[in-house]
């Protein structure tokens, strides 16, 4: 079993938003487990999609409030770390999607390249060696799983 | 949704295990979720327990490979913070169940403690105050829970 | 250099702060590194001592401002990862000297047990296996060193 | 006292050591504190630069030995967090400097611009908004302080 993290802003626009929902219904549709940082923006539209599609969500918080994670997160994991739990996302996850994001999210997709890890992106805000680019979002989850 | 955390030595003989075994049947039948270290001893039998009970467990391991989860830990988070990660299952649980125990478990009881949840001890290593006792698995499950 | 971790209560009666200044001014004299949590208490009295007698205090804070720190702390490392921050002092410390203390206290005498360091106790609260007494402040700090 | 993180690739070319070196001097100069990942490359110069001039570093290191530390930091602060330890170096420093570096660095660097800390680059790797660029360690550290 996979686990693929998906990363992004905690506030996103529409069409993000809706990026983020279809890469949640496929990371869920190949019976992998999305792994988030369980707030809003991305993470929810993520852990929507996935779960309208029958998939589980891990969404590792920053506080200490499980009530603070998203409504669809399926199993919120409390840390109280604050941004430092960005860390653990990118180390449960077997591999990365990146969607648009700002400094919390360049700073996932660094550890991520640091610990060598697959990170793809989509719609990407920043362009860094050893990005792999995809134009959509079932092209993401296919690169990202494959 | 109620998270159950279930701590204990890393290896136990067969009574504790038992034991063990029988709280996470237990917490499955509540249909409460089960926090736990992910390794072996009495994380391994509570989390056998939980499974065979069609329950769901989070492991979450010191290291940094899912592989070093027993194999009926549901999901599994991978810290690679060591014992450090003690911390984070007392964090995402709601009240704690130990069983027996040395000086890891103990650690957890007092951060618990320290955070005010509740913690039930089956057949303890340690006598503290504050720790609510229990005689039998199904007593200790209902006094988390309850 | 050896690190010496001194833990204790937050809060502390001034008998028990007394022990406290005592033991910073005993570690400052042998030249050791003083290690605690950086607030108040027994964490504060420790590193008054240590500043008396011109000896070098760290200070491991939960919280993200370093002005949280007592005024005696040499360096303030702050880690925002509020009460997880508690390994930390036991990890930089090679040994840890108990001062009387709570739930928080014991934790950290756990965690420092589990990783076989030495652990003295002065005026415990915990009468535990594997705790050294000392029945002062110099005696506390000579099991430390040597 | 102001807390100044150096932050760049645990190995480097002469060249880049030397920027780290006069760094670390300028840092002791203006008797700030600096703060590293107390390894190798431009960690170590940067030590050595502030212990020839007199001044205090704080190496905040990823495993739990001390003597992993590079042997000019004053004080060595074991984690065993491994690269989550990046995370404590950016909290515990006001301002960060960047020299050249790699994805440690960049990560290091999108975390303190997410805490709104300021970055200074010399000789940068990655080109971000919000990085202020130096072109001499001297004005890299009077960036940093002022």
């Amino acid at each position: 079993m996979l686990y693929v993290g998906v990363v992004g802003s905690g506030e996103c626009d529409e069409e993000t938003g809706l990026l983020a929902y279809e890469v949640g219904k496929e990371i869920a549709a190949h019976r992998a487990v999305l792994v988030c940082g369980g707030l809003g923006g991305v993470m929810e539209q993520a852990c929507r999609g996935c779960k309208e599609a029958g998939g589980v969500s891990l969404g590792i918080l920053p506080g200490s409030k499980r009530q603070e994670a998203n409504p669809y997160v399926s199993y919120a994991i409390t840390t109280g770390m604050g941004e430092m739990r960005n860390f653990l996302v990118v180390r449960c996850s077997d591999v990365l999607i990146a969607i648009s994001g700002e400094h919390g999210t360049l700073s996932e997709i660094a550890i991520a390249l640091k610990e060598k890890k697959k990170v793809v992106a989509l719609r990407p805000s920043y362009h860094l060696q050893g990005l792999e680019m995809a134009r959509s979002p079932k092209e993401a989850v296919k690169k990202a799983l494959f």
